[in-house]
């Protein structure tokens, strides 16, 4: 089996490298902070110094840093891996990036003889650990075939979108777009049942299995009714991805008046200080404007 | 078994008056519309010239009219129902209206000797017509105790929310508030993904199986995928049903941006003729803002 190389060790790339180690595949990781590359060495990882020492290292990348900036960074700038990978490696992006960004970035893989999977994942952490995760992926036919034994230790599915980088990027930011806007909606309708004096374990058990259920209802409420929001996913998470949401829609000239309110929201969940927090922290936003007293709040 | 009136023949309460003829139930029928009430006498209903000879005759009489103003009318109006009643007799009140108007009902048809359900409906048409409805329903234990063979003959599933009129107005408003909100949010999703260049069936499937899923985006993508807007709920439905949501969020001083920015869409799809059409019609928003051509479209 082809080396594998994993840049980024938070809650997805962290996730990676348990899973490709539990599979017994010859795993390197970087990570900017140490503690992070430790965890993964004490359990076989081999540390690389540099991006461009596990890109000479690796016949498969996985790239799973938070956004295009450090991306790029670690791809192409200084000790970058792309200039050290050999020809045919495959590169595969799963950072969250505009789909004209994960395009440009195809291209200029390309031109350096490497493959590229733009390949978005979704699924959260526990899937992420668990080798269960999502993928949303797009690119050449042989970028899947190298990428084949990995994708498989990694994922509980694999979605085929494209023969070339764009289709993978572009599902995923419709697929944000709605998971941020039911996030975002579901703190606010829970909020208003709280104000209205109905009983917030009945509206999440009854709407669960009603028309106004989503995923993200679903998945999000008990953090509330629980008053937990330590981060499984950040509100700043979606402080940046529907920020690439409505980025990319400005450039086609396209108005989304949902998007751009929920948007408002998480910047207002972060402009009150709990950026870092779990999304449903949103919640947040509603309780300070009208004085409400969440489940498990000290005042309760 | 006790004589059932349903008053409003319209897509819910035609399927309960269908699914009683179905059970045997000894049913009255009243609308203002000559045509429906035509329809069920065919199938054995009586129909009653006026909402107070439908009173007199019937141990339990739904009310499923459009809203609050018809639910007043039917019930206190001239002919009304309400004074024709029997002591005891029981009024499942079923339109969608605010929580204090529920109230105020319960307390005004209680002050007449007769008991009230606050039982809003949920799950649509088809659901209606199968008997399979969801009711979210609180009210007396007297009256539920009465009303139990009719509410086993109309519905798959009713939630006993609390011992008197209000809760399950307040949990119905919930629900409506996250429905109205998905379903404009899915047409704004799907309109982006359009405009991106996404193939439109590979996002709905991709998306229902992901986090950004709900309820909504699973029901009424595939009406946008086949250009299908014959109405199975309106536009105008969710015009209504949002304003009630923002009407009462109002009384409390209370904000809900995601809601009155849905609002405004189901407005605008009104406002381009599109009101009596489905309400995933509210994609027709995004694509004549932005010149989309949408699926099956004559265009395409």
């Amino acid at each position: 089996m082809t080396a594998v190389g994993v840049i980024g060790l938070g809650s997805m790339g962290g996730g990676v490298a348990k899973s490709l180690l539990a599979k017994k595949f010859d795993t390197h990781v970087y990570d900017v902070r140490a503690e992070a590359v430790k965890t993964f060495v004490a359990q076989g990882a081999k540390a690389a110094p540099t991006p461009a020492a596990l890109g000479a290292a690796c016949g498969v990348v996985v790239v799973l840093v938070v956004n295009a900036e450090q991306t790029e960074k670690v791809l192409f700038g200084e000790e970058g891996a792309a200039a050290a990978m050999q020809k045919g490696a495959v590169v595969v992006s799963s950072a969250t990036l505009a789909p004209d960004v994960a395009e440009q970035l195809g291209a200029r893989l390309e031109k350096m003889g490497l493959l590229m999977l733009d390949a978005p994942v979704s699924g959260g952490a526990a899937k992420a650990a668990a080798g269960e995760m999502t993928i949303m992926a797009s690119g050449a036919p042989e970028a899947f075939a190298r990428c084949e034994q990995v994708l498989a230790a990694i994922a509980a599915k694999v979605y085929r979108l494209g023969d070339r980088p764009g289709p993978g990027s572009k599902v995923k930011m419709i697929n944000q777009l709605l998971a941020g806007v039911h996030i975002a909606a579901a703190c606010e309708a829970m909020a208003l049942g709280l104000r209205a004096g109905a009983d917030p374990k009945t509206l999440y058990e009854v709407i669960s299995n009603s028309a106004g259920s989503s995923w993200m209802f679903q998945n999000r409420v008990p953090h509330i009714l629980a008053g937990d929001y330590a981060p499984l996913s950040a509100v700043n998470i979606f402080v940046k991805d529907l920020g690439i949401v409505l980025d990319t829609a400005k450039k086609f000239g396209f108005p989304l008046p949902l998007t751009a309110t929920a948007h408002q929201l998480y910047l207002a969940a972060a402009a009150q200080g709990h950026g870092l927090e779990d999304d449903s922290s949103v919640v947040k936003v509603y309780a300070a404007l009208a004085g409400l007293h969440l489940p498990k709040d000290r005042a309760d």
